[in-house]
């Protein structure tokens, strides 16, 4: 049976979204969580189920949390017994297979970075996020992890993501596009035009620029881009549907305009929102670490888990490990 | 009576899209359009429209064209009779008012640039383009002229775009708001930090980080960000928009899928895009400048010509450059 460390004090509506989507999780998907964070507060929300006792959830005890004001890594080098950290130990211990939070994408990526490093020949390890697309779905990476970073780390990224995609989607030849603003190589700004160099000579099925028009098109598996690029257009893209879904309702009055967002709208938000989605892993660290969106509901949580469990089962990092070997 | 020169070899589908909208524009706008491109081409084009001879439009001789694969600056010093070049004297010399392309923006922006500079305190021009949001509209710059930016060239797009939305949309404290990837100034990339603090000391009422989520929330009046943010995240939006239009189709069929998107997403691209919303003006060059999407059709480059004689009639550059002075 695989076990998941979940941080309890990860994400906006922590502790209770956490504690309500891993009762969900233990109630139903045959693994053992050990939920991180403080004991009593865990304890105190778990009290909340009558059949809490009877699941299999370990509490771990760790008093502190790293809030998203906090510079990651000196919050972490003053807070040993931090949540992310104390759960990034069971992992790297072997006592769980996976890491889940809902919290401080940065805290996240430095607590796994130092507890367990990267893999051979990553620099930098990037979130990958699954997009909906016209024809099915796509893994767009960087999707918040580095928001600032070098044409290598965007070819890097794209190795990742092809292994990725390969593994986790069964596809043998993924295709690898570059997000940018023109089709053209010459197109973009000095770091895509570098990466797009740089990609040309990587051995990945570069299909070039992929125009920021096209991100839905599934004209490309892997989509690569900065940290910075990828959570703005994910954002943007978030912010619009809100937006639409409003015109809707206004153009088409209460009664029709509330069956049209929900039935296509709310599929549409559930396919894009990452968390609802499942989570996305942060991928070129040496152990399997799945982040979810920070407003991540029980449900997202729950679901974060489930995806966990089946990147874990699959073996997903040694694969990407044996792929990433030169 | 303003005069525009109108680029009539300007976006994809010119001359024939650009000649028909000045033809529009002719008829209806009480204005003299001065068409420059090829001057055989444009006869030809115009001797379809059977009242072309009656209308205040004259053709100036301009041979060569600057295509999108072409480095705008060597392009324009080997064909200095290009027909964006010779549309910028013609603005430079006095004899119109302003100058409208839908070609190649980075070709418009040095030929604009060279033929008769930039405000005083400007270092980089910047495209400003019309966003619709939940309760109305902001303008956000750069959407695509520079695409890599210093933070003081962002300070400056937030000093530009207050001063437009004063002049232009009669906004007496337009709230600034630097796009970005999370609403805490420690957020976002290194530009946007260091941009962040300049935009603090600057005279401009600074509202701080928008969330990328929020572009579309009008909570700023002028939304900032360098020209490759800018643009991709435009492109996201125009593409998302086309699969939610896709799959409102596919979710209601054929009768009520046809309904929904005629109305409120045809509405929402109008809004959205710059085209059809009449052309953006390209912020900070000495005179009148109005950039269209390279797509425009004829009803696009109409309406940027109209747009065009409305900042004209309103002195905006005059303005603009009134309110830039220290």
């Amino acid at each position: 049976v695989v076990s998941i460390a979940v941080d309890a004090l990860g994400g906006d509506l922590a502790p209770r979204a956490v504690v309500d989507g891993a009762v969900q999780a233990a109630r139903r998907l045959g693994l053992n969580i050990l939920l991180v964070g403080p004991a009593d507060q865990i304890g105190a929300e778990l009290a909340r189920h009558a059949d809490a006792a009877t699941l299999p959830i370990t509490i771990i005890d760790a008093p502190d949390a790293i809030t998203m004001g906090e510079a990651p890594l000196a919050a972490l080098r003053r807070k040993p017994r931090a949540s992310i950290k104390v759960a990034a130990e069971l992992v790297a211990s072997g006592r769980a297979a996976a890491l889940v939070s809902a919290g401080h994408t940065g805290a996240t990526l430095v607590a796994a970075h130092a507890t367990f490093g990267v893999l051979p020949g990553v620099d930098r390890p990037a979130l990958a996020v699954t997009v909906p697309t016209r024809t099915g779905a796509a893994i767009l990476l960087d999707a918040g992890a580095n928001v600032d970073c070098r044409p290598s780390h965007l070819v890097q990224f794209g190795v990742m993501g092809a292994a990725y995609a390969t593994v986790a989607m069964g596809i043998e030849y993924p295709r690898v596009g570059l997000l940018s603003i023109g089709e053209e190589a010459g197109t973009g700004n000095d770091l895509t035009r570098d990466a797009h160099a740089g990609l040309s000579r990587a051995t990945v099925n570069f299909i070039g620029n992929l125009e920021a028009r096209d991100l839905f098109s599934g004209q490309a598996d892997v989509v690569v881009c900065d940290g910075f690029t990828g959570n703005m257009a994910l954002k943007v893209s978030e912010g619009l549907v809100g937006m639409i879904g409003q015109w809707l309702r206004e153009d088409f009055g209460p009664q029709l305009g509330r069956v049209v967002p929900r039935a296509t709208l709310r599929s549409f938000r559930r396919r894009m929102d990452y968390a609802e989605y499942g989570g996305a892993p942060l991928l070129g660290v040496g152990k399997l670490v799945l982040v979810g969106h920070g407003r991540s509901s029980a449900h997202a949580v729950r679901s974060a888990i489930a995806a966990a469990a089946r990147l874990a089962e699959a073996r997903v990092v040694e694969r990407l490990a044996a792929a990433l070997k030169p």
